[in-house]
């Protein structure tokens, strides 16, 4: 199966199902994209798939759209991709294999912007809330998210006015990588005043919308956008947020998907913090009042977030003396032998057979043909087009 | 025994041991206070007491401070009277009775004012926080306080500037019942600037210490008097408190004590919200922006405030229609049957003796010769001097 054609089947899938759509997905999942597209056009499906297909199903615009989209600088992200972000999104799958309405993960995402998602997203916090921001909820958002791009974190955020934006300006101040999730086209230019934010979100970062070129903005698709925020990062923070706010849409959302949630208080007087008060006093979310709060929440959560979201110095930072001398003992090329690492380490076979699973799960070796190396995805500024081959260097390290 | 004999050996006991005294506690429980008093007079006494009472022994002040007392206008309240507050004294009692360091009940309580003690602090929250607060924290404490005067609740907090202060004038201001709590003795006159202010408390309301006249000021006494205000009330409200702050330790004691703790979150830019912010975070305290939050968060902890901390018409809000037939079969004065509430309600009489316990433990049934009667000392503001045999009128009917 070409590339091409996966990617073209992908395409039309994503223009005929309104997401989130899980009979398809799961459809997908069952027969691959192109068979499935094939049996969505010729309406060969089960009555699930039919009712989440049949209304669009002669929209067979696959060339178009990729065509339209390399024309406007977006190309089509899919699973089959190496750069598709499938740790965070699998919370999305976790979910609908457990009946979690709503949650289907993504048949593909449009994205404009020189971030590798994968890369990108692998450290990543959302910073949401209220349009109708205060001074202090804007500074507060431009303040965190100027200080989780020093703490290598990236910061992802819808494209609205308010919280939205401030986040993704505090990082552009820091001089750092943001991901804006959209709820319409790539090519629709919503909000209007966000057009030239957005213009520079993807001189550096990504901006990202699983809604085929053209796709006009929409309230349900806010909420359903909000998924795809609160499942492509390790934990929400939710900066301000009124009595009814989308903001906490993503929250819960990122609740149930089993992610950090956080809210940043404000005063009591303020009617933009009493979301933020709400979920906290509901234990729906924690109290953070600093990016430490924030790094330390996430970490708690067992994403490894804190150990992860630095360079190789940082990244070790929780590791117990003897799995960090099993970890300096790992190659960066190649691959070496438990044996070796035992003779190179000076750890017992025996610890060095139990320290290096765990060492896996936080992200720091991997194994490969030859036994085991470090793993190297520690940055999260590779940028399209960077020799894979090369070790790559994290924004510590600029 | 005299009350006299009895008055005069508890006032001794109060200026020969520096609260808290655990093991003088438990000698005078064993003992009595006469006894006791007189074995410690004649050093008669195990180590642990002597340890305690050594040194100040001879400090045989009794009359002299009870006078002195009288002629500031201030009485000693001991256990033995009518209006000692010992429901919420108990959980020192029972914190004490687990060996928790520090945690002694007083011996007896030195009181100016008007104020009933047990029916004052009935229905009590205590509002603390930071000397240095700022206008938020000064003007949420007074707004506290007058709506928690609303809702027939009694505020207890220290007399220190700030946050005490800003509580004790939100009462007035409402003409509300407010306790004030004392790290030195009534007539010190500690701090200056609050002589004033304390004497208007007199007015309405009560000054407490379990120091003797005369005693000075120190910061050990402090951290003594803030077991006092954790345990006079149901809970404990911070509304401002820096990284190092006495309130913080007045909330800790809470939730030794079993008490409920609330903070009021603040901007994250003030230095004067970050030890309510950390009590939250730390989960050590609920995140509370209104009064009805507090009234809710004291309720659900099942110290029944949110019930019974109104009149006659508030207190069986939360009744189930069952109870609240029962409740108003039960007669005011004199008792009846669980037969006769059964005849008279329409409830089963096997339900009856169900619900009878319960109104019992929700403060609004109490058992008598005659059967069981309503409870009626619902109100906060019976005064000294009122006729006990007087149905007693809660402040919402006045």
């Amino acid at each position: 199966m070409s590339a091409d054609a996966i990617r073209s089947a992908r395409a039309y899938l994503l223009r005929v199902a309104e997401p989130p759509a899980s009979a398809l997905w799961r459809f997908v999942a069952e027969h691959g994209p192109v068979e499935a597209a094939r049996r969505v056009r010729t309406a060969d499906v089960p009555d699930r798939v039919a009712a989440e297909t049949a209304a669009r199903r002669q929209l067979d615009l696959a060339t178009r759209d990729l065509e339209l989209g390399a024309a406007q600088g977006a190309r089509l992200v899919i699973p089959e991709d190496d750069e598709w972000p499938a740790w965070p999104l699998l919370s999305l799958e976790v979910a609908t294999g457990r009946g979690v309405e709503g949650m289907a993960p993504p048949l593909a995402l449009w994205v404009r912007g020189e971030a590798v998602l994968d890369d990108v997203l692998a450290f990543a916090v959302a910073v949401v809330g209220a349009r109708a921001a205060t001074d202090y909820g804007e500074s507060t958002a431009a303040e965190f998210a100027y200080e989780l791009t020093d703490a290598e974190v990236t910061v992802v955020s819808g494209a609205a006015y308010g919280i939205d934006g401030a986040a993704h300006r505090g990082v552009l101040a820091a001089g750092g990588v943001t991901v804006a999730v959209l709820g319409c086209g790539l090519d629709v230019g919503y909000p209007a005043g966000h057009v030239g934010l957005l213009n520079r979100v993807v001189q550096r970062g990504a901006v990202i919308s699983e809604y085929p070129p053209g796709t006009q903005p929409a309230r349900h698709r806010f909420l359903v956008r909000n998924r795809l925020i609160a499942a492509l990062t390790a934990g929400t923070l939710v900066v301000e947020a009124g009595r009814r706010s989308g903001a906490r849409n993503t929250a819960t959302t990122a609740g149930l998907l089993g992610k950090a949630v956080m809210a940043v208080p404000g005063p009591i007087t303020s009617a933009m913090s009493v979301g933020c008060h709400q979920l906290v006093r509901d234990s729906q979310a924690t109290l953070v009042s600093s990016v430490s709060d924030v790094v330390d929440t996430v970490g708690r959560l067992g994403s490894g977030l804190a150990r992860r979201g630095a360079g190789a110095r940082r990244r070790t930072d929780g590791l117990d003396p003897e799995s960090l001398r099993v970890f300096e003992a790992l190659p960066s090329r190649g691959g070496r032998s438990p044996d070796a690492i035992a003779t190179e380490s000076g750890v017992s076979l025996r610890r060095v057979r139990a320290v290096l699973p765990a060492l896996e799960l936080d992200g720091l070796a991997q194994r490969c043909d030859e036994g085991w190396k470090q793993r190297n995805d520690q940055g999260a500024s590779r940028r399209r087009g960077d020799d894979d081959h090369d070790p790559r260097v994290g924004r510590g390290d600029a």
